[in-house]
C-alpha cells in the first residue's frame, strides 16, 4: 500500500512536471509570437548595418551593436572576447563573359570565391574544360588542363530532401576546386553556384588554398546557375569557346575582432554552462539576414523570452555571437580554447545557423544516453509542429567545444529555400518572415529551458 | 509449425509490401523533384493567364488551358463539367482616405470585399466607430451606429501556430460584418485585412449579404493592416475623424463555366473513385499562385508522377479543377451532385488549397476505423519530413462529397507565410518556391498511391 502510494506520488509528480513544462513552453512561444524582439534586432543588423564580413567595418559595428543591445537585457555580464580574424576584401565588381569562337561575347554573372586571389589586371582569358568534379582532373591531366579554365559544374542533387545534404555533396568543388586544378596547370577555376534553383545570382563562399604558396594559387569564382547552364550548353556546340573573368580581391593581415558574450549566472548550478548562439559575421554580398543574422537575434532573445515566461535559469547561460564562421572559424575556436583553459564545465551548446525559416526540429551530437534523455522531451514540441529530433550534427561554431561530456545541438529549420539565399546578394531582410524567425527563437528557448531545468 | 510458417509468410509479405511502398514513394518524390511539371504549369497559369475570378475571361482561359494540358497526360477521358457561376467585377480601383477633423486627409489602402455593392459615385464619407467584432454591435445599437462607418479591427491571434486557426478566429468580420452593421443603420463597413503581418496590402475575400434585399446592402472593403493600425490610432486622438471610400464593383447575372475533369479508369476496381484536386478560380487582385493555382498544378501532376514511378492505378482516379471555390462553391457542389446522381462510389478525395509551401502533412475527415488505417501509412512519409496526420478537416471543394463511406483529406503545407499572400495583389508566381511546390505534389501523389493500392 505504501509502495502504491509512493508510486502514485511519483507518477503524479512526473505528470505535474510535464504539465508545467507544457505550460512554460506555451508561455515561451506566446511571448515570442506576440512580443518577440528578434525581428526588430535583425532589421537593424541587416538594414542598419548590412553585410558583416570578418575584419570589415560593418563586422565591428555589429559587435558594438549586439554588445549594446545585450547590455539592456539583464545579463549579469556582457563582454567582448578578443579574436584575430582574417581580412579579405572583394574589391571591384567582378567581370566575366563567354567568348564564342565567332567573336561574340555573352556577359555572365560571377563573384569571386572568398579567399580567392586576384586575376591579373587585364583578367584571365582561356579555353574552358568542363568537369563534374575534382576526381575527373587526374585522368585529364596536364595535357588537357594546362592553360585552361576548369569549369566545375556538378549540380546539387535535387532529390535529397535535406538541402544541406545536397550542398554537402557539391561544395567540395568550391572549397577545393581551384587548388586541385592548379596542380595541373589550370589558370582559373569557375564553379557552379551552390544553388538548387536556376537563377542569376552567383553564390560566394570560402575556397581553400591551404598551405599552397601564394604564387601558385589561381583565381576562382562562382558562376550563377543560369549562366553555368549556358556555359555548359555553349561548350557542347562550340568547343573553342573561351571564358574571360576579372576580379581583384585582396587578402590583408589578420585584424582584431571579437566574439560578443552575454552571461547570466545560474541560481543552483552556476558552474554548469549552457551556450546558445549564432555567428555575427556574414559574407559581403547580401546583408546576411539568413546566414546568420537570424541565428544571432534568435539567440539574443532566449534570455528575454525566459524572463517574460517567468523562468529563472538554474544553470549559467551564455549567449554567444561568434565571429568569423564563414572564413576561418576563429571565434568558435577561441571560445572553446578559453573555456578549456578556464576549465568551464559546458554541458550543452545550441547553434542556429541554418536560416530563419520555420523550425522543424534539432540535430544532436551526443552520446546515446543523453540523446535518449532529449528524446523524452520531443512530445513537448509537437504542438508547435516540431517533429524532427535527429542525430549526427550541430553547428560549426560550437563544434570546437565537442567533448565526451557535452551535448551539442543545431536548430533545424525548413531547408527548402535556404540555398536560394545562402552567400548571395539576395540574402537580405525581405527574405525573412517574422513569424518563422520568432518560432525559431521560441523553439530554441524551449530547449534551453528544458536543458537548464533537467541538466544532463 | 504450420501456423508458425504461415505467420512468418504473412509477416514477410507485410514487410515486403512496406518495402515496396517505401521504394515506390521514393520514386514518386524523386520524379517530382527532378522531373516535375507543376512549376511550369503554374508559371503559365499565373504569368500567362493571371487572376481567375469566376465568370471572368481569365477563368475561361484557365479552363481551356488545363483541359488541353490534361489532354496530353494519358487520361482515358478529359471533360468539362458545366456549372453556372456568379460574376462579380471589381470595377475601378478603390479610393479611400482618413479625414482628420483639422481637414487633413491621409490616403489609405483598401479593396472592395468580394460581392460588395458599390458606394454612390461620390463615395461614402462618415464618422467611424471601431469595434473588435460583430458581437459589440448590439450594445452600441442604432443610437451609436446609424450613419456611421463601422471599422472591424479585431486582429488575427499571433499565438496560434496554425495560421488557419487565426484566420478562422477573425474572418467572421469579413464575411458577416457589413450585413450585421447595416441592421443598425451603418452606411459602410471597413474590415482589417486577414493578415498576421503589418503591411500595405489589402486582402479581399467574400462578404455575405445572404437574402438581404439589395437596397439594404451597404458597401464593405478591407483595409491593409498598416492602415488599420493608423486608423485605430487616429481614432484614439481624434474622435471626429471621418473615413471616405469609393468603389464601384458590380454583380452580374450568373454565367456558364466549368469544372475540368481528367479520369483514368482503375484496372481492378473501376467503380471505386478517388478524387484529387484544387480550385481553378482565384481572386482578382493577384494571379492566384498560392490560392489555388498551386493545388491545381500539384493535382495535375499526380497521374504523371505515378506513371513515371511505374505505378498503374487499380482504382479510378479523377483529377478535378474545381470552379468557383472563392465566391460560391458552385463547382464543388455540382461535382458532388452529379456524382450522387450517377451513384458513383467515391472512396477518397484529397484537396490542396492551403498554398504551395513545404508540405507538413494532411488533415482527414473520416471515421475512426479508416483514420486508423491511414495512420499506418504515416511512417512511410517520415523520410520526407511529413509528420502531421490530423483529424477534423479537408478542403472546401470536396466537402460536398462528404458521406459515411468516403474519406476526405486536405494537404497541410507550412502555414506561416500563407496569410501574407492570401487574396492579395502579391499572391503571385514569384512567391512560389519550386521545390516546395514539387514536394507537395509528391506528398499528394504518395497518399493517392497508398489509397489506390489498399483502398478503404
Amino acid at each position: 500500500m505504501k509502495y502504491t502510494i509512493f508510486l502514485l506520488a511519483v507518477l503524479l509528480s512526473v505528470s505535474i512536471s510535464a504539465q508545467t513544462d507544457a505550460e512554460n513552453i506555451k508561455k515561451i512561444y506566446d511571448a515570442s509570437l506576440s512580443n518577440g524582439k528578434s525581428y526588430e534586432w535583425l532589421d537593424y543588423l541587416s538594414n542598419g548595418i548590412g553585410g558583416r564580413l570578418s575584419g570589415s567595418e560593418n563586422a565591428e559595428r555589429a559587435v558594438q551593436y549586439t554588445k549594446a543591445e545585450m547590455g539592456k537585457l539583464g545579463f549579469d555580464k556582457v563582454w567582448l572576447q578578443p579574436v584575430m580574424v582574417p581580412k579579405w576584401v572583394r574589391g571591384n565588381p567582378e567581370e566575366a563573359h563567354i567568348e564564342m569562337s565567332n567573336g561574340k561575347a555573352i556577359k555572365v554573372n560571377i563573384c569571386a570565391l572568398g579567399g580567392s586571389v586576384a586575376t591579373p589586371d587585364s583578367g584571365v582569358t582561356a579555353e574552358v574544360i568542363e568537369v563534374q568534379g575534382i576526381d575527373e582532373l587526374e585522368a585529364l591531366g596536364e595535357a588537357k588542363l594546362k592553360g585552361k579554365i576548369v569549369f566545375f559544374n556538378r549540380p546539387l542533387d535535387p532529390t535529397l530532401i535535406n538541402t544541406f545534404s545536397a550542398y554537402g555533396g557539391a561544395v567540395d568543388q568550391r572549397g577545393g576546386g581551384a587548388r586541385a586544378a592548379s596542380k595541373y596547370g589550370a589558370v582559373g577555376a569557375i564553379v557552379r553556384s551552390m544553388n538548387l534553383r536556376l537563377d542569376d545570382f552567383p553564390h560566394t563562399g570560402g575556397t581553400r588554398y591551404g598551405d599552397q604558396p601564394v604564387n601558385e594559387r589561381i583565381p576562382t569564382a562562382a558562376i550563377s546557375t543560369n549562366d553555368a547552364e549556358l556555359l555548359s550548353k555553349t561548350l557542347k556546340t562550340d568547343t573553342k569557346v573561351k571564358f574571360f573573368f576579372k576580379q581583384n580581391p585582396k587578402q590583408y593581415d589578420d585584424v582584431l575582432s571579437h566574439n560578443v558574450i552575454g552571461e547570466i549566472t545560474g541560481s543552483e548550478f552556476p558552474n554548469e554552462y549552457i551556450v546558445v548562439g549564432g555567428h555575427l559575421d556574414s559574407w559581403d554580398l547580401g546583408d546576411g539576414s539568413h546566414d546568420d543574422g537570424a541565428g544571432c537575434v534568435q539567440s539574443m532573445d532566449v534570455l528575454r523570452l525566459l524572463k517574460l515566461s517567468g523562468i529563472k535559469p538554474k544553470r549559467t547561460i551564455r549567449v554567444v555571437m561568434f565571429m568569423n564562421e564563414e572564413n576561418g572559424l576563429r571565434g568558435g575556436t577561441e571560445y572553446a580554447r578559453v573555456a578549456k583553459e578556464k576549465n568551464e564545465n559546458h554541458i550543452f551548446a545550441l547553434e542556429s545557423d541554418s536560416g530563419g525559416f520555420t523550425p522543424r526540429g534539432f540535430i544532436f551530437d551526443s552520446n546515446e544516453e543523453r540523446f535518449n534523455k532529449v528524446l523524452q522531451w520531443k512530445s513537448l514540441f509537437e504542438p508547435y509542429l516540431i517533429h524532427f529530433f535527429g542525430q549526427g550534427g550541430s553547428g560549426a561554431d560550437i563544434g570546437p567545444l565537442k567533448s565526451d561530456s557535452i551535448v551539442l545541438a543545431g536548430l533545424r529549420p525548413d531547408s527548402q529555400r535556404y540555398f536560394e539565399y545562402h552567400h548571395t546578394s539576395i540574402d537580405t531582410f525581405d527574405a525573412i518572415n517574422k513569424r518563422e524567425l520568432e518560432l525559431g527563437a521560441a523553439t530554441m528557448t524551449s530547449l534551453i529551458y528544458l536543458v537548464d531545468k533537467y541538466g544532463f
